[in-house]
């Protein structure tokens, strides 16, 4: 039998790096390593449904709650010389790394070399992500949330944390204070004021850093099935039919009875998409979302479109569509192609057959 | 290697029969044997999402229409002296059986003793369907669809199966004539009468009997994921992924744009059957739904008790509530419990995490 391969060896300028490609004993998916340092990949969250019942169930004793901000994950490190930010699976991000000077002061990293910065990159401008925050009007924001150090697995305490966001100016996600599970009513009314506010949902981190878990808005579902939907069997079955129970859950929590609105925006998050993307394919035989993104610097720029073609496979097509220097930024434009919807859909308006 | 099995061996009074649980070369799941005859099982069929296109596309000369009937198909054939109903699966029906003589005049069976009438029993006391056509308004009622021959794999030519049916009086599924692919103006208005008249779709047959699809309406989209939602995870994501699809081509191909109403019902369809599963579980500790039908013998009804606690394993419990004798037939009532549904509802409402 062959040896089963955990990792990859890949290459940015002069960096060389491992990434774990699959979880690997207790080391997860997306850690990486380079010159015998190990930079952790961030652990999966376990989720609730129900927040009265599960605080409790989950917390002995007192939490931190923030808000969950709906981006990608990035974990921000220094390497020698360079700051640069890994993604969530372990590749290393041309586009955060380039910048970073943007979005958050560096200097914590002078002081503190073998810091790990977990945070969220999130705005209408993310290469990745589709949904944006609804107080990023433009481009991108960068929101910390977690601190880890090189070769540890664990985080940082939160109080810890706060104190150097503080001290060193970092742009934190919204600091939703310390509870206790018999402040659940509180707790349930933040999340309908987050809900309210188009906010993807709320994590909790229990003081002694044992335990973490999250919570997500009705919000959150509608506009992941929403982003999804003109792509729809791109995304497996089962991630809509998570949310659709997620958000009946939400209503459920907030004591909401089932009205007419919602169901109307459940039923939209589908159908506007799948109705886009028709028209789409008979406009352009093809189904595409564009995407915008600004660097400083046009090395990054092409780095990041040799990123998105070599990300790029049977699942997905990447097209640029151009890069310009404009106002002291390049912009990048391109799109992908989800291939499953386009070629099913394309299949189906030729009047071909499906069985199921 | 173990030799892989395709068939068991099944027993219904004094009948010894096998059926085909998988498909093995040129014979469907679904095929029984007995006494070294052999009833086909009865074959997939296509599925179009778009008439205009795909009828041209399927059919180069004439084809018959027909009312897509939304129950559960049986085929019925002459065993020595009895005449016995197959479920799909190649199981022999208890309540089909028992209730032949109320659903359809038999006379014909003496007459062509190894006719196989295919046909689908609907109404709201369906043992297995929760979906029922609109002009059933109680019990059940059969509606003939096709005719094959007991030992032959194809259907008898649908002229005949006309033909047959008035001279035997035998009930049959609307039939909505014979049409080319070139009148697909006039059959898509026939299939938004059927959408608007709660019916389940269309079945297209090619005269020369090589081939036959189907197309379905927005209804009969709305309406199985209705019925499918209270037990939500019970159905795999892609039952409801492919309904949301079809619903959109439908209204495409109908030339609606999405409206409000359309989308709330498709919300509707998944937020009130999520409730109310919240609400029984709370109210019950369990997820369920209740059916209820009606046999002439007791004997009957008990062989259906047997089938159905056969039936149920680890993905659904039975329950039986009762069996009555009442204005002359003995009523079951049970309820089926979606296990998953019930399992993860509850785990969910006690405070557990899901990681997803």
């Amino acid at each position: 039998m062959m040896e089963r391969s955990y990792t990859e060896t890949l290459q940015w300028r002069h960096l060389r790096y491992v990434r774990w490609t699959d979880d690997q004993d207790d080391i997860p998916r997306g850690t990486v390593s380079w010159e015998g340092r190990l930079l952790f990949g961030y652990p999966r969250i376990g989720r609730i449904l129900n927040l009265r019942v599960g605080l409790s169930e989950q917390f002995g004793d007192a939490f931190w709650v923030e808000e969950k901000v709906d981006g990608f994950n990035v974990r921000i490190a220094r390497l020698g010389p360079d700051i640069v930010a890994f993604t969530r699976g372990g590749f290393l991000c041309p586009f955060t790394t380039d910048r970073l000077p943007d979005l958050m002061p560096m200097d914590i990293f002078a002081k503190m070399p073998d810091l790990v910065i977990c945070a969220e990159v999130a705005g209408p401008e993310s290469p990745y992500a589709e949904a944006s925050p609804p107080y990023v009007q433009e481009d991108v924001g960068l929101f910390v949330f977690d601190m880890m150090r090189l070769g540890q697995p664990g985080f940082l305490p939160q109080q810890q944390v706060y104190e150097l966001a503080d001290a060193y100016g970092l742009p934190m996600v919204e600091r939703l204070g310390r509870w206790h599970a018999s402040d659940s009513e509180h707790i349930a009314g933040m999340l309908a004021r987050l809900d309210a506010e188009g906010k993807e949902g709320a994590v909790f981190k229990a003081v002694d850093a044992s335990r973490r878990i999250k919570y997500t808005t009705a919000h959150a579902s509608l506009e992941d099935i929403g982003v999804a939907a003109p792509q729809l069997n791109d995304f497996s079955a089962d991630y809509y039919i998570q949310r659709i129970l997620r958000l009946a859950l939400f209503l459920d929590e907030q004591g909401k009875k089932v009205d007419a609105a919602l169901e109307r925006q459940l039923g939209a998050a589908f159908l506007e998409g799948l109705e886009a993307s028709i028209e789409q394919l008979r406009a352009h035989g093809r189904v595409f979302h564009r995407y915008r993104c600004r660097f400083r610097t046009e090395r990054a720029a092409r780095e990041m479109m040799d990123h998105l073609v070599r990300l790029s496979g049977k699942r997905v097509n990447v097209r640029i569509h151009g890069l310009e220097c404009d106002g002291g930024y390049w912009r990048l434009s391109f799109e992908r192609q989800p291939a499953v919807m386009t070629g099913l859909l394309s299949h189906l308006l030729k009047g071909g057959e499906l069985f199921d």
